[in-house]
């Protein structure tokens, strides 16, 4: 469950998809470039008026057959997430520190490394943070796992206040808890029916969970 | 370097070891019955009078060819500690909550489940811990670094004051940190150059790494 190798990518009609946003959309303050050709996420990028906070997300495929474009986007970033067998891809370093340290070098001041169920690792200003995985009683589909930890990280970064360094570990926190809902159901069938009490109990049990003082 | 693979195990000394204990190790309340035939775990624990904790650790050589030894010393725990890919050996349950639940029904009240780099997760009467691994800027050999776990975390709970229930968790990360130096060195070449104040400077740094409240 740790960890997904890629048989085959089927972009379908993201092959030939360019999208141009909305007025409405082009001053959010918050950027998240999910995974899709970093050519893309360079054309979205580019749309955007004075960002605050950028964070892409790749996948191996790209590391394969767009790795310059994938580069030059790492210069453009503030945080850039990927999984522990695309950062030993990226950096050929199967220690994580020596990993986030070549990383940190091609750009992003904040580097999050994805372990699927171990959880994942902050590398950023305000030092590292090892963030627990929700550990679950029953996965259905950890399909989306990833996305939805970065996205339940950026909602919280976009709505809380507070400095980005000050408020990033609670944002994976809530990363984890999203990503964890998202595993207990096929595609968004679980994830759509989250109530807000149902994440805040998730973080509230991964606080007891691993406090030890 | 998360997990091992037996190649071949040569007892060597151990092969015909019974060991006698002197009789002012007799009447211990803490007892580590680290890995070895079942059957002389069975020998040592014969020999305590009333210990108050006891603990034992195994390998897949023992679920292999001593299983019936082992399940009978199960029922005589208090706590068994054993890896991950152990657990599934034993559970035939890849979801770590089932395998806990599992092995608690062979006789321990509190089960360790060790992940190596990705820390442990004890279940016990005052419910589930996450226990965080202390990551390594550099592993040089992980040989030990179970043994040191356990060890570290009996050293907390034998010397620090309280029910076992309160402090194991701390004990636990005692565990991690004297098994981080375990795999700095061969052999016992940094394990026997620890200081205490490393030590508590490693908990410390622990407690930073996952704090987000």
């Amino acid at each position: 469950m740790n960890n997904r190798r890629t048989l085959l990518t089927e972009l379908g009609v993201f092959e030939t998809f360019t999208p141009t946003l909305p007025d409405s959309h082009r001053n959010s303050p918050f950027v998240l470039l999910a995974n899709i050709a970093p050519s893309l996420q360079h054309h979205v990028l580019n749309q955007m008026q004075r960002p605050k906070f950028v964070v892409a997300d790749t996948m191996d495929l790209w590391l394969n057959i767009a790795l310059p474009d994938l580069l030059k986007l790492l210069k453009r970033l503030d945080a850039f997430v990927l999984n522990d067998s695309e950062a030993y891809q990226l950096t050929t370093e199967d220690n994580v520190f020596a990993a986030l340290k070549k990383i940190h070098k091609l750009g992003p001041k904040y580097v999050i490394i994805k372990k699927g169920s171990h959880g994942s690792i902050l590398s950023g200003p305000g030092g590292f943070f090892i963030c627990p995985a929700y550990p679950l009683h029953r996965v259905v589909d950890p399909t989306g796992a990833g996305d939805s930890f970065v996205g339940g990280m950026m909602g919280h970064l976009a709505t809380a206040k507070g400095p980005i360094n000050e408020k990033i570990r609670r944002a994976m926190i809530y990363g984890s808890v999203v990503a964890s809902f998202c595993c207990e159901g096929f595609g968004l069938q679980r994830t759509t029916k989250i109530t807000r009490a149902q994440i805040e109990q998730r973080v509230k049990e991964l606080a007891r969970l691993t406090r030890f003082l």
